[in-house]
C-alpha cells in the first residue's frame, strides 16, 4: 500500500450554529462526504459535548475525516486525509457547504513522502 | 470553549514492523499517550487491515489522536491535536518511542486562530 497521502486542513468559520451542534447531522454529513469521495467507510465514532459541540471521526480505508465543532464560535475544525487516487477536497468542500460555512481556510499537506521532508519541519533522527 | 488548538503532524519512519501491525498494542499505546498528556478519553475506534496495517483514532475532550500504519514501509502517519493547555508533543513523543521509530518528522500547526490565517493557505470567502 502506498504511504503517500493528501491531508486537507479545513478551518470553517461562520457556520450554522444548529448544524454544528447536531451530532446526527454531522455524522451523516461526514459519512456522505466520505462516500461521495469514493471512500470505503470502516469505523464511525462521534461524541456530543455539553453544553455544545461535537467531535468525531470517520475512519476510511484511505485514512480519515475528523471534526471538532464549536457552535458558539461558528467554527468547525475539519481534517480530510486520503491516500491513493482520492481527492480530499471533494469531501472538504461538501462538508463546508453542508455546515453553511461562509468563510474558510483550507490548507493541504503532503504526507508519507519520505523519511526526511523539506520545509518548516523538526527532524529527529535517533539512529 | 476555546477554539485555539495545537496540531502535531508526526511522520514516523523506521518503526518496528510487528508493533505497526499489532492493533491491540497500538490502541493501548494511543490511549496511554492521551492519558499521559492529561487528556480525557471519549471515544476509541481502531481498524486492522488485511494483509497489514492499522488505522485508528482516540477522540479526547481536547480533540484527537489518529494513526495510519504501514508496516511494510516501517511508517506511521500520526496526528495529535489538542486544545486548551495540553501539550501534544508529550503524546507524539510517547507514541514515537513506543513504535520504535528511528527517524521522524514532526510539524506543528496552529488551529482555530481566526477566520483568515496567514501563510500558505487558500482562503475562500463566499459572503
Amino acid at each position: 500500500m502506498e504511504t503517500m497521502g493528501r491531508h486537507v486542513i479545513a478551518e470553517l468559520w461562520q457556520c450554522d450554529f444548529d448544524k454544528l451542534n447536531d451530532m446526527d447531522f454531522i455524522e451523516k454529513t461526514f459519512v456522505d462526504a466520505a462516500l461521495k469521495s469514493g471512500a470505503e467507510v470502516r469505523e464511525v465514532a462521534f461524541h456530543k459535548f455539553a453544553p455544545q459541540g461535537v467531535s468525531g471521526v470517520v475512519i476510511i480505508s484511505e485514512s480519515h475525516l475528523t471534526i471538532h465543532s464549536f457552535p458558539e464560535h461558528g467554527y468547525a475544525s475539519v481534517d480530510v486525509y486520503t491516500c491513493g487516487d482520492m481527492d480530499p477536497t471533494i469531501a472538504a468542500d461538501y462538508i463546508a457547504l453542508a455546515l453553511g460555512s461562509q468563510s474558510s481556510e483550507v490548507k493541504e499537506l503532503q504526507r508519507g513522502m519520505g523519511p526526511v521532508g523539506a520545509g518548516k519541519t523538526k527532524v529527529t533522527v535517533t539512529a
